[in-house]
């Protein structure tokens, strides 16, 4: 298998290379310059491969690709520890993968996109202060979830866990 | 078992009554004033459910309550014809339903709350302007995706386009 990533660390890709590591499974790798003007997301072979432009894409060796970085966790935990058995428990990680993509990576990754790469140029006050506004409440909402509990759902590491991991990780760096 | 979901029509909550509906499962509800000041999501009963203070929520009769549209869709499809069983087919429904979450609600359905109901003031133009194209450039991913097929994910219908239908539908309304 393929994972075609950035030249730029990207959280999103990180995830699952991140899973990877943890399943012992070896890939390949393609970079993608996605500061490119214009990005190299949106070249047409790699819009065949993603019609919505966007690395992680994860291209199986009988040449289907997957998108979006948490359905590609989701797929690669099948059948592994990082993915609990019971219908309600993967439920759960369900909801916390859909929290990080809706209420954590549009504020917390995006505030550490414009402070490292993209600048603040073009964003208004407000916006910028509802990037932060907005990370820091789900930051808030995992903390208080992990006030009694070692990890998001169960007894163990999942890829909620994973998933939430990394763009968390770069949170304080950005002023969170 | 109980949806909660709020008075002014939500299409994260409509996602999970079409569900409901198809499935022929009954259910109680229970209707939030998410136009309140402070909203009813923001109550201490209601952040016991979901501390990240946002319906629909799904309770399920053993107290255990469930956040997050495309998490419950996924619960109560699994082992239905509404969620394939092939473990790619189900992670190309994820990428569908995390595509949702990430490209187009935040911008169809946001659009569609603020035309109806909150309000331009205090966003920028430049905002507004960002919501318009790429929630226009989500609706051209679905467009070129389904020029040749009839379903989002194999031949028949699944959560995927349940989920792409809630907000799609008002999308014309609110000028996409
Ligand atoms: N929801 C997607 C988001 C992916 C995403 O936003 N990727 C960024 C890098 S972190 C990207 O490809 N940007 C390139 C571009 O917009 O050209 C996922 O979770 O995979
Ligand atoms: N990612 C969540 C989004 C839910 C959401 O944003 N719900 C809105 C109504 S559509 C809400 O509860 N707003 C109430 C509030 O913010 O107080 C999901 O898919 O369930």
């Amino acid at each position: 298998m393929r994972l075609y990533e950035s030249t730029l660390p990207s959280g999103n890709a990180y995830k699952v290379i991140l899973l990877l590591a943890h399943l012992g499974i070896s890939y390949e790798t393609t970079f993608l310059d996605i500061l490119a003007t214009p990005s190299e997301t949106q070249t047409e072979a790699f819009l065949k491969l993603n019609p919505n432009g966007r690395i992680p894409i994860l291209l199986l060796d009988d040449g289907t690709s997957l998108a979006e970085s948490n359905a590609i966790l989701f797929y690669l935990s099948e059948g592994t520890k990082y993915l609990p058995r019971d219908k309600l428990e993967r439920a759960k990680v369900l909801q916390w993968l859909f929290f990080e993509q809706y209420s954590h990576e549009p504020y917390v990754a995006v505030l550490k996109f414009l402070t490292y790469w993209g600048g603040f140029e073009g964003r208004s006050e407000s916006e910028i202060k509802r990037l932060k506004e907005k990370g820091q409440a789900a930051l808030g909402v995992m903390e208080r979830h992990l006030q009694d509990r070692e990890w998001f759902v169960g007894g163990s590491e999942s890829i909620a866990d994973l998933c939430l991991f990394a763009y968390t990780m770069s949170a304080a760096t950005v002023g969170f």
